[in-house]
């Protein structure tokens, strides 16, 4: 504690985030480019700075949750130049999901300023923000991480360091292979069940009970049945991770063609309005059938 | 109980289903072309047929465990017509996995000869078997399901009735796409973790924790990751499953991509040795980059 905590990007997930450290005690800087977004974060006792540069400025740990890549290189390195803003031998964490590739060049960027930088990607969704329940996978240097391990276990509960810069963002990525095609597995299921008319609560439930089973089955198909396909996590964040899988996985020389083909479906569901739903909307693209 | 039970293919699945109808006090005539594997039941008191007519002959209900829909179709209406010898109002159940339009067919022939039909597939494996915890999914008329209860509670823990004659196949193909695409899940998260040198026992547990989560990831990944790929389900059997599982849902005009997907691996991996591996042996497929 005593550091001060500056945060940027305030989202569903970065405010539920930064509630969670005002709740905790920490001394909290916020900045958001849509500056009613840090209203309910004012009334909690965070400052709020008026430009990303003040809020870089004043801060010991710049937390971050921009929705991607190339907004975060604008943040840090664009016009704004909130890098040069930053105190030598403060460190920044990255919560969003990005390429691993570009946690590194990001980190390398700022090491040659003197500025530490750990990539931090999350999974919980809103949820898991809202309780302090997140899963983070953290990648950077060891005795950085351990500096800030007071500020993971805030907002989540299974934090686990991965490596060097990169590997948390690589272990978000093989994540997402796993949850991408769970979500295939149930969806897949779910459409043959009900095209062959078999009763779908009963299918559903020997679909949980054995083999078949998963997170996905027990979360996302009730809801599926329930008719609510509203996001907890967005099908248009799959697609994206997924994009970053395959970037990752051509780059290193494999071929993962379950990845592949989920990466397709995707696109396919978020060229139109399924992008705005969740990640279980993908049986949309089946329900020509149902 | 009073009826008397006859079994004909005693696999490893079918002979410890057998014994555990032996253990719970049904008289059980088996029959195997293969005469060494009725010892073990000779000796907790089967009585052993010499043909498979003779064993059709002196039971009210013959329980069926051939590997597949053309060994049945031929044990029944083959050369040894095995149906002519079962009595007009005895009733046969068949807990192999073939496709339900096959039981359809089975289930119409018998009944023109007055015998009753239910397709009862299984899942649990060998273990389930041993323990009679499978869970069994059964298609044919109400009543006869009713009549046999007794027999399917000595052998599972979850009974389903799922409907008219093939629904119980229909349901096993349907609980088959959601196992082959959760390995899918499972094998591909862990070859990027691999192949991107992260710790693959650290990155197993938070894919065991989160969205990620799946029975395949929880029981087959510590499997794979000690160098086990020895079968609990065999994966040539999981390529049958899917041919059906393709078969099914082209009769219904449907597509399913990820299980036409998951059909073309395990063809690949089982025109090797891979066929007799277990069904998470998947990975091998993808060795030459492990």
């Amino acid at each position: 504690m005593g550091k001060k905590l500056g945060f940027i990007g305030l989202g569903i997930m970065g405010t539920a985030m930064a509630e969670n450290l005002l709740k905790k005690g920490y001394p909290l800087i916020a900045f958001n480019r849509s500056a009613h977004k840090t209203a309910a974060l004012s009334k909690l006792g965070a400052e709020v700075a008026p430009s990303a540069a003040e809020c870089a400025a004043s801060c010991d740990v710049l937390l971050i949750n921009l929705p991607d890549g190339p907004s975060i290189q604008e943040l840090l390195f664009g016009p704004s130049a909130t890098a040069q803003s930053l105190r030598s031998g403060s460190t920044v964490v990255i919560f969003s999901t990005i390429a691993p590739r570009e946690a590194v060049q990001i980190a390398r960027a700022l090491g040659e300023k003197g500025i530490n930088c750990l990539d931090a990607p999350v999974s919980g969704g809103d949820i898991g923000a809202k309780n302090a329940s997140l899963s983070i996978m953290v990648g950077g240097e060891r005795q950085i991480f351990d500096q800030q391990l007071d500020v993971f276990e805030a907002l989540g509960k299974k934090i686990s360091f991965m490596g060097k810069s990169g590997c948390g963002q690589m272990m978000k990525a093989v994540n997402q292979i796993a949850v991408a095609l769970s979500v295939a597995a149930m969806t897949e299921s779910l459409v043959l069940a009900k095209n062959a008319g078999l009763d779908q609560q009963a299918a559903l439930e020997i679909l949980q009970s054995g083999a078949a089973g998963s997170w996905s089955m027990s979360n996302y198909a009730p809801r599926i049945l329930s008719g609510d396909l509203k996001p907890g996590f967005f099908a248009k964040h799959m697609l994206k991770d997924l994009q970053i899988v395959l970037e990752e996985s051509r780059a290193l020389g494999l071929s993962l063609p379950g990845a592949n083909l989920m990466k397709e479906l995707y696109q396919s569901l978020c060229e139109g309005p399924g992008a705005e739903l969740g990640n279980h909307a993908l049986i949309e693209l089946y329900t020509r059938h149902c």
